[in-house]
């Protein structure tokens, strides 16, 4: 394949982690990179994803992050700093207007290189895309970069964000373990873990056992059935052991009959009206009633996928990997592919970039596997705090301003 | 007052902080201190405050904190190291036996200097033991440390245990900020904050103003009557000048008539058991109701407490210096006091430690005055502003191990 020389242009889609801006200055040094190779002059960055894109909001970012310091705060930036949207593209069959626009937008600015970060949703934007410029004769090279901090990604052994998000539960649960085991009194805290579908982030909290020995005394997860008489006879269990009893589940953890925890505590508010509460508040509510000891429920809720103060290094620095071998990848001709980040074989933890076909990879969810959750199905197995632990690894430092972490914003 | 040596005792007693090891640090470093000076024999620590005192649960804690090294560990350890209690002291009158047990427990390991670290129920302890042992011709020096992340003690400038609470609301609620601002669509989110009768963590959710310009769009205190009308108003007002919209509110507002905005949403559950909602759902559940738009609340929660990996480094060493100060103070012949910490005159922000005759400190909560809130009721003022900057600054250098903080167990 030629030289193809050109613009390019990178966006941000689907739900916000603390990493995702960590792989959009990867693209960015990939683009100064592939400017001074004479491939690419221009890096736009689209607002708010393909949604903007089709308004022509876009910025020109290589002006923008002229200096490393720059692009060192972006990393350690929370969110999307170009904006994000919620956008999943139907088939240019079904809707042919997007399809042109697109394609008109791509020829008025000479788009070449089309990055998007995002999900499982942008990976079929991508895919779609990739097809339909092959099909018009439009030669432009479509490159897909993953983040989610639910790590459920097919084709690859983590995703960018998983790793930040996983330190800052298993951060937040190491001090809450402190917390709740001041008094003498009997007590149940439960945790509520972001996850509808996989329960990685829940399994994360698991990780305060290699740092100190503390960890929750039950955790479980979307992966296995939740059996109510089990749970409550698990937690009289370690309550005849210790007073303070620490629970993690996650918020996708589902009875036999398939119906979520957290739906089947429906409650009334004030107003009459229907209102879902989550798994956690659920399971309070079930101890309140069934054991009657002390006991609270906390939702970890947004933070989970915010706190950019509390990175993990490897994360980032995988992050940044990532966004730099799609530039790499897609002026080497690459187009239609996902990038992946490989854990080599080995007992030291060691990681490189890899990539996948789009096509290749269905609109699957990547589970916790079997070997990494216990028996009794309420715990993690040693093989899966090992395939955990190093992707915390790390702190990165952090830029502060009036006390607060600095961000910037585009 | 002439020299009075002999062993001494430290405890901890109500809700943690993250800050309440850096007093228990600052007495063990004070009473090292007092040791080469000959006043101090032994410092031991009372697990689970004056309830395992009172069953002799005592550790040597001059033998285990040998080294610096663990007391700076000790020092961003979250939680009560020695465990806490939640024992409020009845009078000698009315519980003669405790009182007599506590002082055959003085004589019998020569206790001469007695530090409680705690709220405003410690403070009491103090005032009790102190008096009860100069009635009883038993000489003790008593002196209370204050702790709270309420911030709401009287007669010092802010609590220890405030500003590393408060640097981790400003830092959740500035990252949330990022969050919630990445899409285009209308959204309102609520942040729940802690604070029943004082809105002091609160009005720190205004910080964010300082680095960036991003801050809450309103912000709810106890201090104020909250109008369910001037809310939506409000609401409204900011919904038509940009999408995301978020708001902050103390756990503990109230409507005119004096009931919590959070129980006046009460929920029952799938049992048909009334729940007890917080503010945040309420307001959650009226915004939807009312306004119809996307709206999510989120509970800060224990972690407010509990996060000691983002710690203020004005809150821990200030922390530090009141319990060295504590032991200082009572070597010299000081007894039945509380610690302070004064702020001196002028512009740049220099803080002392003083105390104050505990005798002298109604049981009264100390609010944010009226000059911190806005007229509208629903942000905080430049002057708010000034006050709290400065409590938040610094970072404290914290050990890690295995990807998360190191914290310390005794």
């Amino acid at each position: 394949m030629g030289i193809l020389k050109g613009n390019a242009v990178v966006g941000q889609s689907g739900g916000p982690t603390a990493a995702i801006n960590a792989t959009l200055s990867g693209v960015i040094r990939g683009a100064l990179w592939a400017k001074g190779e004479g491939y690419v002059d221009k890096l736009y960055g689209m607002r708010n994803g393909i949604e903007g894109f089709l308004d022509e909001r876009i910025v020109d970012l290589t002006e923008i992050f002229s200096s490393e310091k720059k692009l060192k705060t972006l990393e350690a930036t929370p969110a999307a700093a170009l904006g994000s949207c919620r956008k999943k593209m139907k088939s240019p069959d079904a809707d042919p207007d997007t399809y042109e626009r697109l394609l008109e937008i791509f020829k008025k600015y000479d788009i070449r290189y089309f990055f998007y970060i995002g999900g499982n949703d942008s990976m079929d934007t991508v895919s779609k895309l990739s097809a339909y410029a092959k099909n018009h004769d439009y030669e432009i090279r479509v490159v897909g970069v993953p983040k989610t901090v639910d790590n459920d990604l097919m084709a690859t052994d983590h995703t960018p964000g998983f790793g930040s998000a996983a330190k800052y539960v298993a951060t937040t649960v190491k001090e809450l373990l402190r917390d709740v085991s001041v008094y003498t009194l009997k007590a149940v805290t439960i945790v509520e873990i972001m996850g509808r579908d996989a329960g990685w982030l829940t399994a994360a909290s698991a990780l305060p056992a290699l740092s100190g020995g503390m960890a929750p005394d039950l955790i479980y997860l979307p992966e296995r059935v939740f059996d109510k008489e089990a749970f409550l006879a698990s937690v009289r269990e370690a309550l005849d052991d210790h007073p303070a009893v620490l629970v993690a589940v996650s918020e996708g953890i589902r009875y036999a009959d398939g119906t979520y925890v957290g739906a089947s505590g429906t409650a009334r508010d004030a107003f009459g009206h229907v209102q879902l509460s989550g798994a956690g508040k659920v399971l309070e509510w079930l101890v309140k009633d069934e054991i009657g000891c002390k006991v609270r429920s906390i939702e970890l809720n947004l933070p989970q996928r915010a706190a950019a103060h509390i990175l993990s290094k490897t994360d980032i620095d995988e992050s940044v990997s990532v966004g730099m071998g799609a530039v790499k990848l897609a002026t080497e001709g690459k187009t239609g592919i996902m990038m992946t980040i490989v854990r080599e074989a080995g007992d030291e933890y060691v990681s490189s970039v890899g990539y996948a076909e789009i096509s290749a990879i269905a609109n699957a969810v990547r589970q916790v596997p079997d070997e990494y959750i216990n028996e009794a199905s309420n715990g993690i197995t040693d093989a899966g705090l090992k395939y955990l632990a190093p992707l915390i690894l790390g702190e990165v430092d952090i830029e502060f301003e009036a006390g607060l972490p600095k961000h910037i914003i585009i």
